[in-house]
């Protein structure tokens, strides 16, 4: 990539910035940023806020105006050509006089990759694309998942004890975490587009799931999944009288569950003692869902890792001992051996109050 | 501290880092770095090297040589008053001409305590001390535990897996954490004046517990001490075969073991299923040994630990989950409620390889 400048770098950088900005509000659609700038000077920046709502180059060639003229624009994302709830950004560019484009990737759904370059192009812009792609594709890993492999984007998150456990053995946890992990917890379900746990956790600790700030940081309430296999989520659970969010139940084919209005359903088959977990993940890609956010108990987190379905492992550790007959990290994992014990990668490391906050893949 | 200058907090940091030249070598002394300056001018620099040898103030003032005249000396230690193995470095640096001494913290030992500071000022020398105590505490936490508590530091050094499992249930352990973080074992055994294991790791697993280098780093072997409570040493342990460290067995008071010559032993009581460990720890102690470095399995960890024994916990997380049946950090460990767990803090966390290395305290 060494046709690209300092300056070039620079801005791509402060455009994936910008489209992080999103995080929060922009799903299902994919976070994307852009700077408008002649050389190192910026003219005006962007991202794209909320679904329904003006795309990153419409917000950032605004700002810029008519010194648009003769500039780059540097977007995280292939700008779209198609009109769908807003017109197509690469016409925007094209009528700003914008003369480089610079993109971060290519447009994921199959059907239209390349048609916004080559819009571009056909317009006599000077397309490059290719900066930064890993950290743009990282940022909408949710987004790309669900586009490219037509299943959500998978995060485990757990919390546990210095020596491995989620719980003491009566099942007590909470909490083993800080208050400030528990709050960090709260920017990672927001970003997610469902937050799922399973029926044994809904009964044992009635979870909210909600996304609750201590401001008024702007969000679009995650989807509460709960995999409910024989139906037995009860009315009066925390995920139904707090209605903050939409809330989904997943049951098994062979029953037909009552539960209420207020409740979204679908039924996947029963597999191996539980839910088809890749038939319950490809329906919520479907609904738009880019990342899920799994916040279960050790079995349901270990049928997702058996299954190969996850992908990132967020855990907190906080600096405590729960002893040895505290509840496992996860359920049903039991090598024989060392070969068959399963590698994870540590991707990042944080200290979160007095907790450690670690970030890993298998 | 206002009273010390920037000048002066630089000498003593580097005097502190001179002094942890000698980590693997000055046992049963304590670390000692000295720098001779000029206001910010450094004329001279020395450590403690090795028991027996010349202390850092020695090596530091021959190193500035005449130019020490109306410098500053600044230690890490309070310079010694006393005959010992060697001179008094008190009277060196009052015949240097050394007309300041800056000290980090005082002798602990209760009979000697401010005597070296009491000869200098009758020399006419300004004498400060309390700089950047703390970390000079720190890095002789052995030798200030020896001296004042009447036992050694207490270091349990434990691999885990990220589900905080020492081992498969099979037992199998080898190996969990990587070659990087085997190797860094390698340094803070050579830190310890005793590594020190049960006759059940012994048994199992026939560690040699001895120091093995890279390159030739000089470094004094730590005793190599087993608890062996009825006297089940076998004679053809690595303990004993491998002979380039001294091995040490202690046994219960009312057995009459048979370990041969090579081996040194004492008896201590046996108290709740085992040996009292805080007799055992005060005859190492009394052996001078400052750092004991517990490599030992979950029950004789977790006895230390609910012992209070336990001074700080160096722990290497490898990113690999060994599954629900596999083996403790701490056997023992059941608290009722999550009031009665044990709380840690984190102190410093490293990446080692792949690894993580957490060092934290009880």
């Amino acid at each position: 990539m060494s046709r690209f400048t300092a300056s070039d770098h620079a801005h791509m950088a402060r455009a994936l910035q910008l489209a992080e900005r999103g995080a929060f509000t922009t799903k299902p659609n994919p976070m994307v940023g852009c700077v408008i700038a002649d050389g190192a000077r910026v003219l005006g920046e962007g991202w794209h806020v909320r679904a329904g709502e003006p795309h990153a180059e419409v917000h950032a060639l605004a700002a810029a105006g008519a010194a648009a003229r003769g500039a780059t624009a540097y977007v995280t994302l292939e700008p779209c050509a198609h009109h769908g709830r807003t017109p197509p950004c690469a016409d925007a560019l094209v009528a700003a006089g914008v003369t480089r484009v610079v993109a971060a990737c290519r447009d994921p759904f199959h059907q239209v990759s390349g048609q916004g370059f080559a819009k571009l192009e056909a317009a006599g812009i000077t397309v490059e694309h290719g900066l930064m792609e890993t950290q743009a594709r990282q940022l909408n890993r949710g987004f790309f998942s669900r586009v490219q492999r037509g299943r959500p984007w998978l995060r485990v998150k757990l919390a546990m004890s210095l020596d491995g456990r989620t719980a003491l053995a009566s099942g007590e946890s909470r909490w083993i975490s800080s208050a400030a992990s528990r709050a960090d917890v709260m920017r990672w379900r927001a970003r997610a587009g469902a937050v799922l746990t399973g029926i044994g956790t809904v009964l044992a600790d009635d979870p909210r799931l909600t996304v609750r700030f201590e401001d008024d940081t702007p969000f679009v309430p995650p989807l509460r999944v709960v995999l409910d296999e024989r139906g037995r989520l009860p009315r009066k659970a925390g995920l139904l009288t707090d209605n903050a969010a939409p809330t989904l139940a997943v049951h098994g084919e062979d029953i037909v569950p009552d539960y209420g209005d207020e409740v979204q359903a679908f039924a996947v088959r029963r597999e191996g003692g539980g839910l088809d977990l890749h038939a319950a993940l490809s329906q919520l890609a479907q609904r738009g869902v880019n990342e899920v956010q799994v916040e279960a108990g050790a079995t349901l987190s270990g049928a997702f890792l058996k299954a190969g379905l996850v992908d990132e492992l967020l855990l907190y550790v906080a600096p405590v001992l729960l002893g040895e007959r505290g509840r496992p990290l996860f359920a049903g994992l039991d090598p024989a051996c060392m070969e068959q014990r399963l590698g994870l990668r540590l991707v990042e490391i944080r200290q979160i109050g007095p907790d450690l906050r670690l970030l890993l893949v298998p």
